[in-house]
């Protein structure tokens, strides 16, 4: 079908454009020169109406000539997922989605220098813009009860306030209120290793987990990412404490999840959602899943043992693979979403979620967050961080415009459990493959019952046909539980 | 008027989309994963194909309503030169436009491959597409007699192969018959510093030379190049070997002047004439001009051994200024042309000349050059390269379409010294401010005198505004007659 062929042309044309988007954000968050920001900004910006004059107006001219059930399976499935990314881009007027890619831009900037001088004043005019911005995108996509429900629907497709509210929230609160104490332990990963030798130790690492450096890369960034720049070129970064290995290396493999996933996608048919990522909760399943359920781990435990024996034997001659477990799993309230436990972590979520909740229906307003802040992390977790750098300001997503990213964390967190679940049922001798390192089978299962579905499925299919089940959060409890009696 | 604010608002959307793909471009020649190179040059195609529509459909379409008789000064040179470019960019026709963007940034991923193996084959196919590009360009472009000449019009204006065989050729033949035999001194640049050391070294050198990391940065690359992304955001690159400073250096020296020039560009009408650099001419004088006349003076090895000793301690606790000045003068033939000293580089410059020329008139063909490559440097330098990545693989420029640059850096030089002598007979304090790393009233003088005329003139009237005469070739040969004596 000639029409059809025209369709994916297009939409590899949009990929090919998304792709530089995808460079100009990333350099801005790793090499750009301080003062190139401001053309930085008008650079996406102007890419910005590009794209969505390809993804609106021109999209729908190639679309009405194509009819659906003329289709083979693949091809209707891809049709029917576009003509509905048609009706939602369709509704952001183009001036918005400029306005939101300069400003996120600028903001990324600022908040930057805020985190950095522990100055939030200096990101709060931004940050009050995007959220004016992203009510405005919510009034646009249209919603029922509550507008923050269009922006979750935009990471995690029938997403809503209180789905959050109603199920994941007890679970987790019920897990902090249970959490047992931690065995005390010597912490393996505080030592000196100067930075240059913790990146190198990590690139050396995650090649050992499947990341392959001749499709991507790693940097250093103010707030870790992984940015998929195409399909061969996906970047994660990460950032280093000197006096602390774990604070690198959980990030690392945290995003090394999201690049795995990234490199496991279908090479076909590019920029279509045949080989595009399905949601961000199945990503963060992902990231989750390598940094918690494998990575924190006894077994994983032992085969990283015997990694930074081989890698950095200066600083390892000799390293207990329990006391890495015992660290890598006590659970204790901490100032930093990224530093924590798997189950105090959930509490930082919600802690965000009410709090974009709220700003969303112009409950609070921009000026009382660090307030706020420090009142939910006393009232959820019992400490008051001393600064806005280790509270408000620590998360680079909302002046990325993420508003309503959040709750896949948790919602991946749940994910994840079950998929680790499934494959401990399906592999007897799981963990003795993990303990050596092997990790093909997991890729080889992951490929084949997660990234291969693209997005052509939505996440409680794809979680439905890879386990067999919808999504059980008993999952999560049991394995949070059976972990909390190791530990 | 309406019209040229349209206008003015053009060229600045074309500005930054320029910025985008040079973006593109850095990131490919730095950091870029290797499998990402085929998805790069689509992404690159892309943006050729859409800038070149906003430079001739688009940009006729608004130009056609300025009436030049009614603009001011300023406006009326930027508008006749906008004029001419269009009439310039109109005679390439889109596919060609994209062809050529498409091939170059292929090409230079296995130029980059052919010159580590040493295997000129691998190279050859892409070569053989741009020359045959190239010569389709300068057939559009049009020329009287020569092809060769449309294509270095593309670099200098009126620059014909003529006149580098009769005017510019013979002064460099003459120079390398008279040159003198080099004093023997230790080169105090041979000791063995780790590349993070140096590179750190060279940050903060060319910071005292002026470089705005606040507006810049560098890093290294295969081949060494500045890369002006935005007028906030000029990036250049450099190379190191261990066991010698002085490859380093002097790299870095030379686009720290590419780097000073876009620096010190004008910073309104961005995109238009006014606030452009006027060719590669005047962007190799100021290269030029900073690595030799500057930078190979005694004065400024007396300011290097002071900032040596500053920076390096363990390695330059005591350094001589003369030993320095020596060793960075000696007249020897080098494989290398950016390793060369300034009288045998241009007979560098001269070969290249040739082979382009014939190449360009298809006399030659690609799959000769090894073999020209070498009958070449035997009779013009009495040296033979053992391979081609010390012969006809070591420079960037062919895989990059920068066929007819070369004359540029010979032609520069000469504008250099022109540019050397006058500020000398301005200052006749000028050894002594070198001496002490005072550069600002240099910069102040090339900023006032040749970077605020952007490309609203020819680079021989900017010499004659600034230094009160046309070319004269006098001034390089009595530069390097006294450097001689000298040495």
């Amino acid at each position: 079908m000639e029409t059809l062929q025209k369709l994916y042309k297009h939409l590899e044309k949009i990929y090919h454009f998304n792709s530089v988007v995808s460079l100009l954000s990333w350099d801005q968050e790793t090499y750009m020169p301080e003062r190139a920001f401001e053309h930085r900004s008008q650079q996406m910006g102007l890419m910005a109406s590009l794209i969505h004059q390809l993804k609106t107006t021109e999209l729908q001219e190639i679309l009405k000539d194509i009819n659906l059930n003329e289709l083979q399976r693949r091809d209707f499935l891809i049709v029917k997922r576009v003509k509905q990314d048609l009706d939602k881009w369709s509704k952001i007027p183009e001036k918005l989605a400029v306005q939101l890619t300069e400003v996120t831009s600028q903001a990324q900037y600022y908040w930057d220098k805020a985190k950095k001088n522990d100055d939030f004043d200096t990101f709060a005019p931004y940050l009050e813009k995007i959220v004016s911005l992203k009510i405005e995108e919510a009034h646009c996509l249209g919603f029922e009860q509550n507008p923050y429900d269009a922006l979750l629907e935009d990471y995690e497709k029938g997403l809503k306030a209180s789905d959050f509210e109603k199920v994941i929230r007890p679970i987790v609160e019920e897990f902090y209120q249970k959490k047992s104490n931690s065995v005390l332990t010597t912490n393996p990963f505080k030592c000196t290793i100067p930075a240059y030798e913790q990146l190198k130790f990590a690139n050396q690492f995650i090649q050992d987990l499947g990341f392959d450096f001749r499709r991507g890369r790693q940097d250093i960034s103010s707030h870790p990412f992984s940015n998929a720049i195409s399909i061969h070129d996906i970047r994660i970064t990460t950032r280093i404490m000197e006096e602390d290995l774990q604070y690198m290396l959980y990030s690392t493999i945290h995003e090394t999840g999201h690049a795995l996933y990234e490199m496991g996608l279908n090479t076909e048919l590019l920029g279509t959602p045949y080989s595009e990522t399905c949601s961000l909760t199945i990503h963060e399943s992902q990231s989750r899943f390598w940094e918690n359920n494998i990575g924190r781990s006894l077994p994983f435990c032992k085969f990283l043992a015997s990694k930074l024996q081989e890698y950095l034997p200066q600083y390892f001659s000799e390293v207990s693979p329990e006391a890495l477990f015992y660290t890598l799993n006590e659970v204790k309230p901490n100032f930093i979403r990224t530093e924590s436990d798997e189950v105090t972590y959930h509490l930082h979520i919600a802690l965000r979620f009410e709090l974009e909740r709220d700003l969303v229906n112009q409950v609070i307003q921009v000026k009382d967050l660090p307030t706020l802040w420090k009142e939910k992390m006393q009232s959820y977790l019992g400490i008051i961080p001393p600064n806005d750098s280790l509270g408000v300001l620590q998360d680079v997503h909302w002046s990325a415009g993420l508003i309503g990213y959040f709750p896949t964390y948790s919602l991946g967190s749940f994910y994840a459990a079950q998929i680790y679940s499934h494959l401990k049922s399906l592999y007897p001798d799981f963990d003795f493959h993990i303990e050596k390192g092997n990790f093909d089978f997991i890729h080889q299962w992951l490929k084949e019952n997660i990234f291969s579905k693209g997005r052509m499925f939505y996440s409680h299919e794809i979680l439905q046909q890879a386990t067999g089940n919808p999504l059980l959060p008993n999952a999560f409890k049991d394995y949070i539980t059976s972990k909390l009696e190791l530990v």
